[in-house]
């Protein structure tokens, strides 16, 4: 396989954004990571989008060609593809545009993520969401993903001890982080207590613990890394790549607190990577929930099982701390447009590697990994990234 | 890039399918191609599904994850991505699990498409299927699938004199191949005059112009070349796999007779397997509608621009024509689940060079094409299969 490396970035403000469209969206994400990438519309070989269920939220399928068309690309007849893995689509369409340059078709692809949430037609954002979920088996008999949240932020608690006080503290951390991000839903800090109390919406998930329903876009252009330095002074290689399923309804898991699927991705990324989990200096992971994230630094090996809520009181995952996770803010703070949140993760490592995270840089940051989950954990996308 | 070999096929049978689940279906076609493959769950490195509209239709997103979970595979945490393109879905699950072997990662990929139409809550199909379309300047307004077929008939009427019984004429051969298919919703022929005859739908289309309402499910085995032998004495080899894009609506094409992103696509898979048009001994073409089959041969360059309706007349594309065209049925009279359809073209071509079409069987067949189109034409896959 060839390398492949991301040399250009691009991102739309997230929130709630009542005045623009899914259209605008896209191509506002996809025009600063081609701008900042240096490259023409003839340049490129390929478009992959990540997007979970805009036919659901906008009425409208077929967006690999949309986004072709609305990018004003259409009349270069350019293979556009769409990939959906729920709240992963975005990372695995990553995914399958890094593979499509390995294979040596490809030598640029430009992958956009995208869902526009608010202001759409139809039925609530909660409940497109839970078809993420098994239907038949969750969804059906009234099931939402903070209930399902809920349920294994318990099973922690029972099994490791872990408290409300240390779900908190994910989403205290998170939104200092994302008080520094410009792009960020929720550009400001919140205290424990603020966490601790906010409403009760699936105990011990309060509001706090929950990310937002958000609009945004996000872009990368990733090129075949021989060509990268014709582009870019700061290219960043993708130096390994995972990905793993599980069962889609949470309760047929061997252990509700194991996302299984990260556990396979990361095993995957780390082998390709030929690296541990010691040479990651920074790391995005996908707190859907607070809970989520405890449980996502465990399953990629930051801390052993268990001990996620005590390394996040301890503060090894601070901006400053041993292992800085979530420095965009995170789902939680930065927000989670779903299909664009697999891509803005790769936008904010990219720019943490690039040295160009401003307020939020960490220091001397070589090796940063992303972490994106579909679901309760039926899909997960691990990407590892290094400065070239 | 490496070769890539289809190793196995399976497919349910295609109809309205009252007493048959999604996850029925889903696990039933990949069952049949992992067992006509000789392969077992362990030798699995990825799976890719293609579907239109799930979220939609059955209420379900995050099928990737729901397939490799149903068919039994979760607890190998088995890669699996679901890949969107309108009705060119399985098209693009094929090319992308293509890609995924031809790039050295993956050496064993099963390949499903799926859509479950009928006995599915909220909207109708063709409001379903119309998300497909633009929709904020073709759907929004009213333009559902058949009415833009429609006007794409009669501009080819009105520029190349073709007739409506030359489209009859498509239907009429769709449904005599149909016939002989034991999986084809209509196993029946039908006369110049029914077809001529049916409730007129949208002018100059009547009911038998247009393909069906479909439940149904495909699946094929994609293996390294090198390693086929190990598994079937009669592997089939991709030598060629093309993708375009257009503008989603139809009206901003530069002529809406003409599908570029198919001339794109065939251009691209033609190049690839280093061989012309004449090469071509069978072709599955995407018959949504019967001037869309007359498009196709036309922009495949089977015949030239505006002669579709006459070499349709002459018989050139019959079973035993000069070059047979929809041996299966085609989308017309197979019927067409939309998601599932170009994994069954990919299906039917194989058992065409592996000599295994019983009744349907073309002579000598040695290089067939399959040709996937999504919505009006804004995404097209083309992909070249020959006997290894």
């Amino acid at each position: 396989m060839r390398d492949v490396a991301v040399i250009g970035v691009g991102l739309t403000k997230f929130g709630e954004l009542w005045d623009k469209s899914f259209r605008q969206l896209i191509a506002e994400a996809g025009s600063k990571a081609i701008l900042d990438a240096g490259i023409s519309g003839k340049d490129i070989d390929a478009l992959y989008v990540g997007s979970m269920s805009s036919g659901r939220f906008i009425g409208q399928e077929h967006i690999g060609a949309l986004v072709a068309d609305c990018s004003g690309f259409s009349y270069l007849h350019i293979p556009s593809t769409r990939v959906e893995g729920a709240c992963a689509s975005g990372g695995l369409a990553v995914r399958q545009g890094y593979l499509s340059i390995a294979s040596g078709l490809n030598d640029i692809v430009v992958i956009g993520g995208i869902e526009k949430m608010n202001d759409v037609g139809g039925v609530s954002a909660t409940e497109t969401l839970a078809t993420a979920a098994d239907q038949e088996w969750e969804a059906f008999f009234g099931a939402t993903f903070p209930g399902l949240y809920a349920m294994i932020a318990t099973r922690h608690m029972h099994e490791y001890g872990t408290t409300k006080e240390q779900l908190a503290q994910v989403a205290v951390k998170n939104h200092a982080n994302g008080a520094l991000n410009p792009y960020a839903q929720y550009q400001r800090e919140i205290t424990l207590e603020q966490a601790l109390n906010s409403t009760m919406v699936a105990y011990p998930l309060g509001l706090m613990d929950c990310s937002p329903v958000t609009d945004g876009s996000a872009s990368v252009v990733l090129c075949a890394a021989e060509k990268a330095k014709e582009y870019t002074d700061k290219p960043v290689k993708i130096i390994g790549s995972g990905q793993g399923s599980d069962t889609l309804a949470l309760h047929s898991r061997r252990d509700i607190c194991t996302l299984d699927a990260t556990v396979h991705a990361a095993k995957m990324a780390y082998k390709q990577a030929n690296l541990t989990v010691k040479d990651i200096n920074v790391a995005e992971v996908h707190d859907c929930f607070t809970i989520a994230e405890i449980c996502a630094i465990e399953d990629l090996g930051f801390v052993k099982k268990g001990e996620g809520g005590k390394a996040v009181e301890n503060k090894i995952t601070t901006l400053d701390g041993e292992i800085p996770v979530n420095t965009s803010g995170g789902l939680k703070s930065k927000g989670h447009p779903v299909g664009a949140t697999g891509v803005a993760q790769i936008v904010e490592i990219t720019q943490q590697l690039r040295g160009q995270a401003d307020r939020r840089q960490v220091k001397d940051a070589r090796i940063g990994l992303a972490h994106n989950i579909g679901g309760s954990g039926a899909t997960c996308v691990v990407n590892i990234l290094e400065a070239m």
